[in-house]
């Protein structure tokens, strides 16, 4: 019997939101894996902000994707044939699997998962979200106990652990979230001090009411008119971590730089960026402590699950229009 | 006899460059120092572009100058009456002493100089100026031998001491100048590696050239587009020192942010700012250091010195038409 796979390729270089006529939506046989080779079938796709950065013509961390290729995306899924010493057939995995049901791997880039909890956690909390909050915050931000911890996008994959895991450290945490809905939901269900919520108050003013001596560590997922305002309200000595700005990954001009960022100089303060690709070598222990918070009832994750890989040029746009609820995933069927 | 003071005071808070009508030039007769107090007489006056700053009604690491204020500024003159025990008349004296020709001091924030060099040099190299570039570069910048250095107003007070520590360092050290002449004082007197002229070269396309694989310290004094060209060019790991934005301080509408700042995501880099204010402390172990490397032809300081008090308002300006060759001061008649 002959597998088809199904898988997304970049038609066209979007300007501002990705429309469905800049992917190709494809079909084609399933290969064989080749000696060192093994076939993935892919269960859960992560969708990221990241995905707007890795489509545009532009220099970064990672090279674009080209037009024509398969879209990128980090993906866990179940092995469903090998000829890899490494994979046995019933091993799950993860990497960056690629936008499809199938995926034909030589290995390079796909860790087994030690399967301890339920599957979509391996692309949220135990997954590059939970790794780029417990890195970012604890190793860029270096948050002490006491200080003010500010975050954005605080009810999102990133910020929901950030603020959670600076609560667990003794800090003071304010979270910057969209609509009442997810304000409540970081505040009643994740124990934040105080949620601000951007589409109805004035950013900076909320800040100084909730920060009265200041910001010790600012945890970017935005950019934009936030990242200005936080600039305004930040204290001597605070560290601002960035990573991302998914308010600026749509712009159809260049991307809107920190006007206020001269108060780094008044308060000799850090803004510093950081991957989470850098710190690989300690998933597994990040991962271990942060089983021990879930574990205590300190650690909550919520994931936002839409059935059917077609439907990935529309759920993705949720990410940019901020109406996903915890961390947005693709269930393959 | 009666001593008569004159002084600037700001009169209007500025639109864009400074006018003439924005400041009052004013006689009143000097005061006798009362129990504590002393007199000096000013000698020079440094003109620094942090003054712009100064006289915004905005918030920063010092309250702005009030309408109808004694103009800020750094200078340096000799004790002439003493009614304080820590100085005596004939000490020379450096201090925020003000836009005027005697200044009635409690001693608080006023220094003895302990006379080594010209007096000229205690408001360039051993003043606020070298002190900015030696703790900006080697404590916020971290330069290590064999790094590739960029600075921008490399001409200027504190690029020139920036470029010439860095080289002394072990450094590779390109400046960032506006005109031919800045460039081949950088280049042939300082011994920089290289200059680019920001008036008739493309910044990025320079930056790529002379530094192929990238900046790992890049020291800002500029702000704007020269921020924005060096973001694109910086190497992995790369810190930015933010110093300055003299490119910004006389703009009519706000600060123009740095577009390119996710670079620092994609490079896991840190932008960080400095004030030499805070290593006040260490300020006698440094001019030490610098008087070192003095005394072996290893650094030099030019200063830029126009006569008279009165010129201020003028004087003032050849910073922000970077007309300057040198520290710039006033020489008090």
């Amino acid at each position: 019997m002959t597998l088809t796979n199904r898988k997304f390729l970049l038609a066209a270089r979007p300007v501002g939101m990705p429309k469905r006529s800049d992917w190709a939506y494809v079909e084609e046989p399933v290969g064989e894996p080749k000696e060192g080779e093994l076939l993935v079938k892919l269960l859960y796709i992560s969708l990221d902000p990241a995905m707007r950065m890795w489509i545009n013509d532009a220099r970064s961390y990672m090279p674009p994707v080209g037009i024509g290729e398969l879209m990128r995306a980090l993906g866990l899924g179940v092995v469903s044939a090998s000829r890899n010493p490494r994979f046995a057939v019933g091993d799950h995995v993860s990497g960056l699997l690629g936008m499809q049901e199938y995926a034909l791997s030589d290995g390079r880039g796909i860790a087994k998962i030690d399967l301890k909890a339920a599957l979509p956690k391996y692309l949220s909390v135990f997954g590059m979200p939970g790794m780029t909050a417990y890195f970012g915050l604890l190793e860029t931000g270096q948050p002490k106990p006491g200080e003010m911890v500010v975050v954005s996008a605080a009810a999102g994959a990133v910020g929901t652990i950030v603020g959670q895991i600076a609560k667990i450290k003794g800090c003071h945490v304010v979270g910057i979230a969209g609509g009442p809905e997810k304000c409540d939901y970081i505040v009643r269900d994740l124990g934040f001090n105080a949620a601000i919520d951007y589409k109805s108050e004035d950013v900076k003013q909320s800040l100084r009411k909730h920060c009265p001596e200041g910001i010790d560590v600012y945890f970017d997922n935005v950019g934009g008119a936030i990242l200005d305002a936080a600039l305004t309200q930040i204290r001597r000595g605070a560290r601002i971590v960035i990573c991302g700005a998914i308010s600026q990954y749509c712009n159809t001009g260049p991307i809107v730089g920190p006007s206020n960022y001269l108060s780094l100089l008044s308060n000799r303060a850090t803004m510093k960026g950081m991957l989470v690709l850098d710190y690989a070598d300690r998933n597994a222990q990040a991962s271990a402590e942060m089983a021990g918070w879930m574990a205590a009832g300190k650690l909550k994750s919520r994931e936002d699950i839409v059935e059917g890989l077609a439907t990935f040029p529309e759920t993705l746009l949720k990410l940019f229009n901020s109406e996903n609820a915890g961390k947005l995933m693709l269930k393959v069927a």
